[in-house]
């Protein structure tokens, strides 16, 4: 067996696992309490109120121990069955992720197909809606693999005053976007512990507004584990059906007073604040960005140079310099990567990652 | 928000989360490493062969993000399908579990209901393998909710030969009471991260002998997240196909290598005597062990005289002495509670709780 675990001496800028503060990172030290129990029951119920806080909802949230993945599958397969017609926007892996999602479980979809980077043409977009006769829309508000932010806000315009379903992916937007899920129009906005909240992983989140959770109650199970409508049955109580992550909840109950204290907006702004002064010291690098409309959770490069392929280069910040960025998955796997803004990150981290970056991109 | 959680000076009795010892609780204070990397995949390729050794297998293992539940409907869902038919051992809230998991997933089965408590006659059980032409056979080793350990070995013999596959739920039975899988004939054994590993929750595992993963290598996808042939796919590469739990990953590869160390034989004999000098200390208190055949893991106790119902005695155990044993539900709610022995509790930890009960039930 391994004694010693791949953790030392490196800063994450990688859209998740991200750097957590010290204080949160302390209470995983704390024994779990049994979750049983009324005095858990009130820190839950606490938690769904800060949660809800987070995403602009006086709707219903539920907590998944699972990844972002499993809390998608649990809105696709708990509101939407056979006798539905969504549409989903594939700008890349997670776009794509939800039309799997609606394959697997016999969703009746139609597809907005986007090239890396590329954003959703707003009038396209209306154009598809008001012909289509959609009851569901499923968007990843942040498409991580290619760093690109649909204007989801824009989306919920066009939807407003329809019965159709806004199911928003917000796993690696929440808390570096602004985001506001009733003032938009969102039904469903799925979340996750690992990315603008800073903790481990472990935990996702579902928020629902009120159409959408009598959706879920209504509709039959068609998995156990992911059956939205028991939790929020349980959720009425401070409790969930199955064995929470209780670890992650201890150290969520602590990230949220923190964030309420200083206040989403002001999260939002610094993270905005890095990955401005990110994109600004790029200037004479042969990097461009890809999105034509990033997310400031993260910013995918595309060399813009042939050379040194972006495998390499992700090897190299780490080797020489304890900076671990993110790789991309084909078929952007040899010219892109991505360098995340999210998390316990400074000013001077972001310092450090362009000096490394004009260090191994001097000789290009 | 809540700014302190549930956790000061209380112990825990419970099935699940139970007491870490403190080098484990320490590493949840650690920064999570990214796991999209080479250093991440071997340190996971090794905590695959440290699961194989616990359980005794030479097959394969897979990690799943979630809770137990999650594992066994991993294991149904994408083992078995309409063209099965299993038989289901059902003592009681995790035996209907799996038969849940069956009329959720469409697989045909059949129930041998046992009383709580009751064990499993095993010339009845033969009697349905040999007239029944089961694919399969889904049992809980340990029957959580009731306490009752039923004969894996005995149920492999019946079995031995045939091409039924033996679904083994050893959640809460693994550490604490004897078990090969291979030895035994077992083709698939679910188990998790908070009870005898004694980790916080978060986590499940599913180890498939080569006639098991085979099956569920072939079967098409009946969800994305629980589909054990992706997880079986990139786990040959030491990676999981969606973000995993990376910071219990941390504490899971410390435990698996003390656990080794000291042998698995030693930490079953350790839980099995906190168990035995438990039981021989009930002696003169209203309390009858409810199990025919008790697993180590925890006792459920029966009031056998009327009066103080079990939920208030739950209540004081907690109020008075900080001891949380975890209470039944419907329809053992009024009189049986349970009393766990897995976890870092020492000889003098299960004194102490002998002599709270002494002490609420000296009036009785």
């Amino acid at each position: 067996m391994a004694q010693t675990a791949p953790t030392a001496e490196f800063k994450l800028f990688v859209p998740g696992p991200v750097e957590i503060d010290e204080a949160t990172r302390s209470i995983g030290a704390r024994q779990p309490p049994y979750m049983r129990t009324e005095a858990f029951s009130r820190f839950t119920l606490d938690i769904f109120d800060g949660l809800k806080r987070l995403v602009g909802t006086s709707g219903e949230v539920v907590i998944l121990t699972a990844s972002g993945t499993a809390a998608m599958e649990a809105a696709v397969s708990s509101i939407f069955d056979a006798h539905d017609r969504v549409l989903v926007i594939d700008g890349g892996t997670f776009g794509r992720r939800f039309v799997n999602l609606c394959e697997v479980h016999g969703v009746p979809h139609e597809v907005i197909r986007l090239d890396p980077g590329k954003d959703l043409p707003m009038d396209l977009f209306a154009a598809k809606v008001h012909g289509g006769r959609f009851t569901g829309v499923l968007v990843n508000a942040h498409e991580t693999s290619t760093g690109a932010l649909y204007d989801i806000q824009a989306m919920g315009q066009v939807l407003r005053g329809s019965d159709t379903i806004l199911v928003v992916d917000a796993i690696s937007s929440l808390l570096a976007d602004p985001y506001r899920m009733d003032d938009w129009g969102v039904d469903v906005t799925i979340f996750s512990s690992q990315k603008g909240l800073a903790l481990p992983p472990g935990l996702s989140f579902v928020a629902l507004s009120s159409r959408a959770a009598a959706r879920a109650r209504a509709l039959p199970r068609r998995t156990l584990y992911l059956h939205l409508g028991d939790y929020l049955k349980d959720a009425e109580r401070g409790q969930a059906p199955y064995t929470i992550a209780v670890g992650i909840m201890l150290q969520l109950g602590h990230r949220l007073a923190a964030v309420h204290a200083v206040g989403v907006d002001r999260i939002v702004a610094d993270c905005a604040a890095r990955a401005a002064l990110f994109r600004a010291g790029l200037r004479g690098l042969p990097l461009e960005v890809l999105p034509e409309r990033p997310s400031n959770a993260l910013t995918a490069l595309r060399l813009s140079r042939p050379g040194l392929a972006a495998p390499d280069l992700v090897r190299r910040l780490s080797d020489q310099f304890g900076i671990v960025v993110a790789p991309n998955a084909e078929p952007l796997r040899q010219r892109v990567f991505r360098v995340g803004h999210l998390g316990a990150l400074t000013i001077e981290d972001v310092k450090k990652v362009l000096a490394a970056l004009r260090t191994l991109l001097a000789g290009e």
